[in-house]
């Protein structure tokens, strides 16, 4: 049989194999999604190539080495920094300009890197890195929501790179978390995610990591085999505040994470995406949870997901963080 | 610059490129997303391995030769037929047996088959075999939500087929589209999907066919290139009571339309999906407009939708529907 799990969050319904569940070894030996040759010439994120792309925006130096983390405006961007909003109809539709910004995260200087082997001290960084420029965009008032996001490998380029966007809407995804937890909250001024916490350090079947000041775990209704949240003891509603010891927890955390996916699934693609509250006056929710959901490119199913907008996992999470959790991470 | 286009029946906001938006040759040659093999030994859907199937629920019969349309029940469903719901929580958590129906229906006797190429008069007994099985279907009451999907080529078997699921409950994409259907007809007390037909044919811009009975067109919002729906242009809230001239109309549209993808994409592949309103009198919504969306499986970003729960389109539907209308469709 399989069941029907309720996401508490978001109250959609996923399909849980429990059965016959499909383990690390159902996906292996793993082919990629996709072959990404290495583009010919040189790679604009190398060190030495620093010409090649837009004006920096910020880095961190080592002293005699340059530097360790870059970031720079996307060149092929999403959304543009000038322009006016120009909200208008058309016909009975809504529409209007895409202003934002699109930054690009050069993590490292080294062309092959996988968070799997880079040094907690390196993520660190770019942890840093991430909240040095959300402080920065936050300044500008048109800008409501940001977004953090990685690809191993990335689609276009493969050096480890990652993507920060400030846009000037509230993207479907994080709009549904918001009314699930203040859903939540209505009823039992409570938030839901501090439940959840409580909830999988009490049963312990869904764990991976537990680190002092985070909680790794399968989620109860994962819409994808081995998808991981990493979700902090403390309940603060935006990421960029992070405390130097939570930012050292962090790091070390996600090296171990992605060390575990490395071993027990041959190095399989990733996504990783940092969610956190809204910002601006109006729109900031302090009974948002900041999170971060991970997921690995495997074994999709998109057509059927795309089609019923239903999801079925045929790995359950209990069995998805066992095998995290014995794995070694070192 | 991009614009951001709201979808104005589930509010989602969508990216579509509208400056250097990519045009049918940007997505040309055309790399299938991942290579097929014909399985090895006989295929279980061709004519002389019925024996290989489970037992047969349905089968339309051509005089003197044979079955022209079969259903057959999944041998491996995601929902299975026998139990009870045991509807329980788990912790906080809530979860239930995933009961319900899943069945293939078997769509030409023919190994190798497109819709592009199909005759209208199979397509047509196709659409017949979904509606005897749906009014079949509805007869079990624990069934409150159909979904027809189908995906070209197909993920596991090549022969032409397309899946029939019977749900116990309302997937989240229909939940959505209801809430914007119920959400406009309180504020306008009209149906908004024949609204958007009224807009669509007052402007033209974005239809690709026009029939009798149906109107097809890209979406203000397209979430994917080339995204296209398929609307009656009478309010209905089912699919399953299909008139016979309009069975007739809609098999000839959907034959002329995938041979317009064919023909401007170079046999690229594609997933549809019908959405009809939830069965069984609590459930079923007379406001609801049934209608079948299309997607070519091309350009996809998946990991940057999944991460954001934003879609990134690089083809305006204007640009789209202007290729295939004009594109000849036979």
């Amino acid at each position: 049989m399989a069941e029907l799990r309720r996401d508490p969050l978001t109250r959609m319904w996923v399909v849980v194999t429990t059965d016959h569940p499909k383990g690390p070894s159902d996906y292996l030996p793993f082919k990629p999604p996709y072959q990404l040759q290495d583009a010919e010439g040189a790679c604009p994120f190398c060190p030495g190539n620093e010409s090649m792309t837009p004006e920096e925006i910020f880095s961190t130096q080592e002293e005699g080495k340059g530097w360790s983390v870059r970031v720079i405006p996307n060149k092929y961007p999403f959304f543009r920094i000038e322009g006016e909003f120009d909200r208008r109809p058309d016909g009975m539709y809504d529409v209007m300009e895409a202003i934002g910004a699109h930054e690009i995260v050069v993590e490292a200087p080294e062309h092959h890197q996988n968070l799997a082997f880079m040094e907690p001290s390196q993520i660190r960084r770019v942890l840093l890195a991430y909240q040095e420029r959300l402080i920065d965009l936050e300044k500008d008032r048109r800008f409501i929501q940001f977004l953090i996001l990685k690809n191993y490998p990335g689609l276009f380029n493969r050096h480890p790179h990652s993507h920060i966007i400030a846009m000037p809407v509230i993207p479907r995804r994080i709009d549904e978390e918001i009314l699930g937890i203040l859903d939540y909250y209505q009823r039992k001024e409570r938030c839901i995610f501090c439940d959840i916490l409580r909830e999988e350090m009490s049963g312990r079947k869904r764990i991976i990591i537990e680190t002092g000041h985070f909680l790794i775990f399968s989620p109860f209704a994962s819409r994808y085999p081995f998808e991981t949240w990493i979700v902090p003891k403390k309940h603060r509603p935006d990421f960029h505040p992070l405390h130097e010891d939570e930012a050292e927890d962090l790091s070390i955390a996600i090296q171990s994470l992605f060390l575990k996916f490395y071993k027990l699934l041959s190095n399989p693609p990733y996504s990783l995406t940092f969610h956190t509250s809204p910002v601006q006056e109006r729109f900031h929710r302090p009974e948002y949870h900041w999170h971060i959901e991970t997921r690995l490119r495997i074994g999709l199913r998109e057509g059927f997901e795309w089609g019923t907008g239903f999801f079925v996992n045929p790995t359950p999470p209990e069995d998805a963080a066992a095998f995290l959790r014995k794995m070694e991470s070192d």
